[in-house]
């Protein structure tokens, strides 16, 4: 096998979006090689554990596994140690710590994580609310929101909402145009609970600029104008001073980072929102 | 301390979303216990670490690692040792098997997963097209969309979309009513990128009540009645009959669960979406 081309498998008895996520992760500090990704969920059956180990060791691929069977994690575990594949068990070792801890014993149910508990329908509903109430489409939403995002255009509005509803919470956004209503629910609100979102003045201009050439049309509009661009987030800037409500510059931030900064600014309880 | 109150701590230089997924997906073993789940985000000083660190220390908590700075690292797993603590360094043996196996360094960028290439504008642009598109809004979208998910009421249509939106994928949705109108776009485009969902009608009664309920309405409407609810379903089946689409059953199936199904029935490639 060629030593320069990396595999990793992912085996989950679920969706394995965790294992996924962490081998994503790692692979992210290689951009220029090309690692493989292979996933075999909804592992719950000794034989297709067994297949899915055979075919790992195959390409000796190393292997993440979260797996709640302590029969099937044993298995894994073995197998990986007699044929010497990287193996890391990353759900095991802190699912029996809590056990001898706690003197509880775990439900052991595969995707624990997903069962259709309260805690996901409040995950669904926050998703659909983020759509329903997305761009300003209906003011009356900021009075059930838990956090109302405000900003320019091409400020992430619309996927940060759709990432704190990932964390069951309810969030309604609107676009600030320069002389444009607003909307008298946003003036009803605790301005505890608004987020303003700005920019700078030259990402902005060349974010626009891209997505004007992306639509096939000239990159200079005034929609990509430095003056307009300032223009409107001097608006955008008096708002939310007349608001009171915290500022976060969106600038060289991924969502991820973002929306750690507005729950840690907005104090939301760490406990009541979904991990 | 309470032997019963466990409690776990991420520690990570980025938004900490990998490390928070492993312990809750922990967590959720332990449906009646009290487990507290802090987050120290974004830690990239050694004084940071230091602090959260001894922090965990004075309650003895669990802690699991996600950095990619060796000093750091280091740091942590050495206090660890030393201190007793039980400690999970889930990043780092997974980077440096890569490295050993590629002869690469890695980049040992913070937080690289999220760093703002194409791939994540790709990410914001399909989420950005999940809500444009929903609930049938346009269904210009049919043509443009990787996937278009067909549906009666409360089959999940919306958080479906987003969810695979999350994995930089555009997806359309439409919901069926009979004696509706089908866009023509829907037979423009290959069926081989539809998804007709379905789900039990008892399930669907249940799920319709309870939503009525919620809005404090009769639980009982035509909305939630058995027999509408068939003949919705049958209307929907002939349809995908006609299609010749693929059908999923979203019945005691959680998101993830359906997503996956989706990507490996439409048989869209591993390593064409973002882990």
């Amino acid at each position: 096998m060629n030593e320069e081309c990396v595999s990793i498998f992912v085996i989950s008895d679920s969706a394995g979006e965790t294992a996924s996520k962490l081998a994503s992760a790692a692979i992210a500090q290689y951009q220029d090689l090309n690692i493989c990704l292979v996933r075999k969920t909804f592992i719950n059956e000794k034989e297709d554990l067994m297949e899915a180990l055979e075919t790992a060791r195959s390409s000796n691929s190393m292997i993440i596994h979260t797996m709640i069977s302590t029969e099937l994690v044993n298995i894994a575990n073995q197998y990986c140690e007699e044929h010497q594949l990287f193996c890391m068990d990353i759900l095991s070792p802190i699912v029996g710590e809590i056990e001898q801890r706690s003197h509880v014993k775990p439900n052991r149910m595969p995707g624990a994580l997903h069962f259709l508990d309260k805690n996901y329908f409040k995950r669904i509903e926050a998703m659909e609310f983020a759509v329903t109430y997305d761009d300003g489409k209906d003011p009356n939403g900021f009075l059930e929101a838990d956090i109302v995002l405000l900003g320019v255009s091409r400020t992430s509005k619309t996927p940060l909402s759709l990432f704190l509803a990932n964390k069951n919470l309810k969030v309604a956004n609107l676009p600030l145009i320069p002389q444009a209503h607003i909307p008298k629910q946003l003036w009803e609100i605790d301005a505890k609970k608004i987020v303003g979102l700005t920019n700078d003045p030259h990402v902005l201009n060349r974010i626009r600029q891209e997505r004007m050439k992306a639509y096939g049309l000239n990159p200079d509009t005034a929609y990509s104008n430095i003056d307009k661009i300032n223009e409107e987030l001097k608006f955008a800037q008096d708002l939310y001073q007349k608001l009171g409500c915290i500022v976060i510059n969106v600038a060289d931030r991924s969502i991820e980072e973002t929306s750690s900064m507005i729950l840690h600014l907005l104090e939301i309880d760490e406990h009541s929102y979904y991990g």
